[in-house]
């Protein structure tokens, strides 16, 4: 067998050139997203499904794996992070290796193809058009899942790409203490909580200044703008391209004045991470400088959208900054009126623009059907319904048409079934977190004078710096104390929706 | 050998190959020089140079060769489409297995880096700090050319890449030629021309605006949209993708009026060309689907940013469109007036501003500069004097600074060695192509009505839709019945800068 010494060397060459595909797959992906002309979509799709076929053969390349095995029967000399790179790739190539290339590509091309399918589906309201496409995702999933993981669910095989560990057990009792106790929550508020008025979010708020204020609050929380890009998309996202390039993306309207700010402090929790994980003493320049999963990605991200955005603290130093840029529409506007109508609980149609409190309701719609696609008892054609009587069921409102029914998210056009219960663990991490940063840290001074470093310093110690080198498991116990537990979310909740409403 | 429908089979796969990579060249390329944040360049140019290898390990592969090399053997069965894609592959094949792949790599990850330290070093105004990565291309680009074409002098080896078949002996003659018959009338005019008002042009002219005419000017002359992208860079340039994704950049000046409308008519004619070979019912969808020289290249963009963008008839249909946009600061302006400011024969410090007279000479200058360098005979660190000697000698104008001087060019910093000679030859073939032009179209008729779709179809006709198929010298011979005369060039810039001045 290979020496240790021989191993590492082979290692840099194989790890330059698998970064080599993560950029420009990257790049792709965040081109597809937000500039590529139509006409030219088709034939990026195909060649991105050439390229990811390229990366899958080094994946699961012989060399590659003799290097991943050498570091492994040499632990002890290894290096703790090397020892968690050569896993995270062993995981790979064990999974990969039961996937025919010639699949694994054509699968790639699909994803980027029914990606922009979705998108004009979306924008024609026509389900129709994108159901082939949904078909096809499903199948490959359903088939991936079987070929890798046989022995699990298929669900539970789809939910272990996002976050290893968790399955459809850990989620049930998750969502079924969530939504014990938020829909009497929802409920009470529908029957008693005040009036709270939302006229003004309605107003025209010129693009040009909101795009200012997005530009400033990245900046508010430290998100380094030389070492990034924000743009425009239709569906906000993040992508790290490479080190040094973490770009994300916001969707403006003229006629919402919240919707682009909380989109953009969301993204700017995940860039933020993936910027710290790439400067970070520990990771920095190896595989693992990147976020570990997507639960704890969106905790990040869901913190910076709620338990900042969202806080009256926050807005008693930033409100008076966008009364300034919009002194007209916001004249007759308290900053108590105003951060009231930013916390309206109150079910609507969009999971993006949900409050805090029946987002997770969402989820839990998202989270129901996927597990039926994935067992194959429901059947794509009958999506639209279904998805219709659970939000009558669970939110009481009836989607008008597909668009704002289940074409509303891009996830599935891109194969990411089993992401969207992330965004739910994402908010019970972020609550978790925040109860033991409070400890510390005397966040509601620190959000009034509008001085964002030291929350930001302390994710990035005790989260972003270890980029995956922790398990996400392993990552809450050694910050909390504790593993995951639902109870700090629904106090948080409670307590906040109390005092909005009551 | 194989046989020729097997030849044929494989050669999909390995030109979709091919295609993928050239889109993601092509994509970070673009990428690079509009969007990427500066902190993430280094790693970029770092996967760029991975992938160039990757790209030229297929090049090289033998089973490329052995499929071109059993096209060749089977010329008469095959298409004329086939031969020409084998031959321009083999060609390829040949140069490239002569050059060892790590150089390769290092060379194409030393063009990503050194084209973001010269646009560092253009705005220090530092020469030193772009003199290493100066030195590093010009040791590449000498030593492939004795790998490559060791029998040829370097510089005609350097000139072989974009020309094929045009060497110094052609150049001397050519620009021995333009010389002799521009030195004159530039002095004439300098001494007995009418004298023109020019005061307008440096207006103050908001480039949101200008961005909407650059957009207009690209639906005029028919480039499509949807096959394409406009946006800024500091150097304007045209970039193919793929297969319907056609990209170009401009430059706004908010105190130049015309800076801007002219790159952008420029950039358009090189995007034509590729739009229309894209869409060719002769090379579509084959590799041949692309600009067969950049001297052809070149006469597109200059026949639109020239002999359409600086004539009179256009003008007459589009200057009152201009004023229409910019009524105040056009308002004291004439056509005739504007017409001939857009003409002024002075010379100046900067290429991408000179006028058609003028431009020819800028040329020269780099042309001989180039060839010094190729020789040897001259050092990188002497560049900036002669530099300034030069355009002493010939434009009789001193650069102040270098940024104005051996800086303003991105060429060398790419690699461009020996592609300045292509813009004077674009000139020349697009003269010769315009008399032809005259001959069965109403050129101004057309112009004056702003209908210039029959002049993009006559192009088409000739020009684009050959893509690669015919070569420069066989195309110019098939549309004007002779090879390339630079009389044509002489004799348009008389006559225009006779009724311009006198």
């Amino acid at each position: 067998m290979m020496k240790l010494e021989q191993a590492r060397e082979q290692f840099k060459t194989i790890a330059a050139r698998l970064k080599a595909y993560q950029y420009v797959l990257g790049l792709a992906n965040w081109d597809m997203s937000t500039l590529a002309p139509p006409k030219g979509k088709q034939a990026a799709a195909k060649a991105i499904g050439v390229l990811s076929g390229e990366r899958f053969a080094i994946t699961v390349s012989p060399e590659l794996r003799e290097v991943v095995e050498t570091i492994l029967a040499n632990k002890d000399e290894a290096t703790r992070v090397e020892v968690r790179e050569a896993e995270l790739l062993y995981e790979d190539m064990e999974k990969l290796e039961k996937i025919p290339k010639e699949e694994y590509q054509e699968y790639s091309e699909l994803q980027s193809t029914s990606m922009f399918v979705w998108e004009d589906a979306k924008e024609q309201n026509d389900f129709d058009m994108f159901a082939p496409y949904l078909e096809k995702i499903l199948y490959f999933s359903r088939r991936f899942a079987k070929l890798t993981k046989p022995d699990m669910h298929p669900y539970n095989a789809c939910l272990d790409d996002y976050e290893k560990g968790v399955t459809m057990t850990e989620l049930d009792a998750f969502f079924g203490a969530v939504r014990e106790k938020t829909v009497p929550l929802v409920e009470r508020i529908a029957k008693d909580g005040r009036a709270i008025r939302d006229d003004f979010m309605l107003r025209t708020y010129p693009v040009d200044k909101q795009e200012e204020i997005s530009r400033r609050l990245l900046e508010l929380i430290g998100f380094d703008m030389k070492a990034g890009v924000m743009a425009a998309s239709e569906h906000p996202f993040t992508n790290e391209i490479t080190t040094g390039d973490v770009r994300l993306t916001t969707h403006f309207y003229e006629n919402m004045l919240t919707s682009a700010m909380l989109s953009t402090v969301h993204e700017g929790g995940h860039g933020l991470y993936e910027q710290h994980a790439q400067l970070s003493p520990v990771v920095g320049g190896t595989t693992l400088a990147t976020g570990v999963s997507m639960g704890i990605h969106e905790s990040q991200s869901r913190f910076y959208e709620n338990s900042i955005g969202r806080s009256l603290p926050f807005w008693e130093y930033f409100f008076p900054i966008l009364k300034d840029a919009y002194p007209q529409q916001l004249a007759d506007v308290t900053l108590e009126e105003f951060y009231r109508a930013i916390n309206i609980a109150k079910p609507g149609l969009i999971r993006i623009e949900a409050d805090e409190l029946t987002y997770n309701l969402h989820i839990m719609v998202r989270y129901e059907l996927e597990k039926l696609l994935l067992e194959g008892s429901v059947a794509v054609k009958d999506l639209p319904r279904l998805w219709n009587e659970k939000y009558e069921a669970y939110l009481g409102v009836t989607p008008p048409d597909n668009a704002r029914g289940v074409l509303q998210d891009v996830h599935w056009s891109g194969g990411m079934l089993g992401y969207f219960p992330s965004y739910a663990l994402g908010n019970a991490y972020a609550a978790q977190m925040f109860a033991t940063m409070r400890k510390t840290l005397d966040f509601d001074g620190l959000c009034r004078k509008g001085d964002l470093a030291p929350i930001g310093a302390w994710l990035n110690e005790n989260v972003h710096q270890y980029g995956c080198l922790k398990k996400p498991g392993e990552l809450i116990v050694d910050i909390t104390g504790e593993s995951l537990n639902p109870q700090y979310l629904t106090d948080y909740l409670q307590d906040k929706f109390e005092k909005v409403y009551f």
